[in-house]
């Protein structure tokens, strides 16, 4: 079985779920163009969630993928969170803002709940994706039970073997390149995480469900070569950037759309850990990757202030620009036609 | 023209210029097999430039290619180098060897001369690669003189663009996944270094002449991917590695060989500048890059007798294990017949 079959898409293309730029719009528009929309669910309330899956309910007929972060939750750390915001304060000051270290107990992002799975029980979503490893066997037993197919990211041969001992329907090989959060779990080594190219085959060889490229893809070009490479399908997340159906803010749009997008770098300054961003002053200053920021998810709301005045002045020194390796393929293009130019010809698809 | 007829070879396939692993009697082997092999010059006195040219003529006829760095000398640096002496003594009284500061003194690994070209003018070689840009505009010249076509790496987009503004016949982009040292001339900044997925498309859009991918490449698959990604031809370095014909140490074949393959890094430890190697205790203990490491190439000799003391005692804690990161091509088979399996289709070549 291919993995359009298996995810009875039309398209081998995924839409990669991104936390806070992506919701029902850009999935909707994903899921209606052939390819698999997903929502990224980490950020989302109870409330939101259930409204955002209402929405795709009501606006597609064609399968959908929900993705959940299955991080610890973190063990609060005083003397690190202190050091922290030490460290900070000085950026804090010069905004003329208060650093409160309480605003480091808001974890931001959440892990998926027992009660985020009732939520989804309503909705039935076919689709469900996990980054930083999988929820604890009963709450995927209670997610697989309405027939979802579930899907995961490795970095590693080693997490791959592992996803597949769990029994994952397919994995995402995610290559360095790759925008936003590593999806490691098994080790924090970022020495371990190889780019696409290495990574793909390596776990193609190692494991016997269908793999999804992810990393470094911008186009058509790069769908094919990954199928080349023995993947069944990609995940794209970084060219969708641009689309107007996607959330992402102007001034993260006007980053992308800059010079300064061809030099990103993996930095865990902006949640806790590590996730590819384009370089900006935060990471130039204090990283890109700094063993005192706290705990993920901590370290988002520990600069959250900061980030909120600094962009409320049109600047983006303490944002998480998050973007891979290859803006190339970012088009200010409605989300369906760039899904529709991510394979040379439908009729092969 | 495509990059056969450019070069006059068989495949698109050229074997890395890998200095201290690699000599004639690689290059020939892969040359006879109808790829392009690859003499690493940067290590060779003029005399022995000399007997492995005269080697290569007497055992080939078909086109090869020669590889020189091109790297500015280095300035001394006397509190650098000091400081580094300093950092690395407890290793050297570790092993009762006497840490002797005038051994930084010693280049080991040379840039091209215009006696090496004096050299090369008595041979003629059909293709001259370059590493670290390009000779002065005069020396380029004269290696022009005898029909030799130029190569030269790029690790970003804008070295692309200086190499072709230069009159280079082919552009080699080196993705980060590539084992040895970085090919980085423009910048010194290793966040603008992108994997071979989102390097290769986006030199190949910015250039017009052959594009040759370098980085993660390691079997038939790999190179059939990359030419989906618009590249003319592949370089291929450590699948090279375990060849008969290589000159890769038998610790450092027991390395390839080994899970620790799996986890390297882009170190400046053993040379001065950015190459990637499998990680090692030094890397782990002083890096794996240290910005007081003495200026390419100085650091190399700068740990010289602490390299050969523990490698007399069966220890790599301070050998460069240069490797890529993907070392599943690293096959024990004659490089002939590694060559040809990098092409699906002898046919189709």
């Amino acid at each position: 079985m291919n993995l359009q079959q298996l995810l009875r898409i039309q398209l081998p293309i995924i839409q990669a779920p991104m936390a806070g730029v992506a919701g029902s719009e850009l999935a909707i528009a994903v899921c209606n163009a052939g390819g698999l929309g997903s929502l990224p669910c980490a950020t989302l309330s109870l409330d939101v969630l259930r409204q955002e899956l209402q929405l795709i309910r009501k606006h597609t007929t064609c399968p959908f993928n929900v993705n959940f972060f299955c991080h610890a939750e973190p063990e609060p750390n005083s003397s690190r969170e202190e050091a922290w915001r030490a460290t900070v304060s000085p950026y804090f000051d010069e905004y003329g803002i208060i650093n409160d270290v309480a605003s480091i107990s808001t974890p931001g992002r959440l892990s998926i709940s027992w009660e985020a799975v009732e939520v989804l029980a309503e909705f039935e979503p076919p689709v469900v994706s996990f980054h930083f490893g999988l929820p604890p066997a009963d709450m995927l037993a209670k997610v697989r039970s309405w027939g979802a197919k579930i899907l995961s990211s490795a970095t590693t041969v080693e997490e791959a073997l592992w996803l597949q001992a769990k029994g994952v329907d397919a994995i995402i090989a995610q290559g360095l390149e790759a925008g936003g959060h590593r999806g490691m779990f098994l080790s924090d080594d970022l020495n371990a995480q190889a780019g696409t190219f290495a990574l793909v085959p390596q776990i193609v060889r190692a494991v016997k469900v269908p793999v999804i490229a992810a990393g470094g893809i911008a186009d058509a070009n790069g769908v094919a070569a990954a199928l080349v490479l023995g993947a069944a399908g990609v995940q794209i997340g970084t060219a969708y950037l641009l689309c107007p159906e996607a959330k992402t803010s102007n001034l993260h749009r006007a980053a992308l759309k800059s010079d300064a997008a061809n030099v990103t770098a993996v930095t865990n300054l902006f949640s806790g850990r590590p996730a590819r961003a384009i370089v900006n002053r935060l990471m130039r200053e204090l990283g890109p990757c700094n063993v005192i920021a706290p705990a993920f998810p901590l370290a988002a709301t520990a600069i959250a202030p900061l980030r909120r005045k600094a962009e409320s002045q049109g600047s983006t020194d303490f944002s998480p620009l998050w973007a891979g390796q290859n803006v190339s393929g970012c088009k200010e293009v409605p989300a369906a036609m760039l899904t529709k130019s991510f394979v040379h010809s439908l009729n092969e698809a």
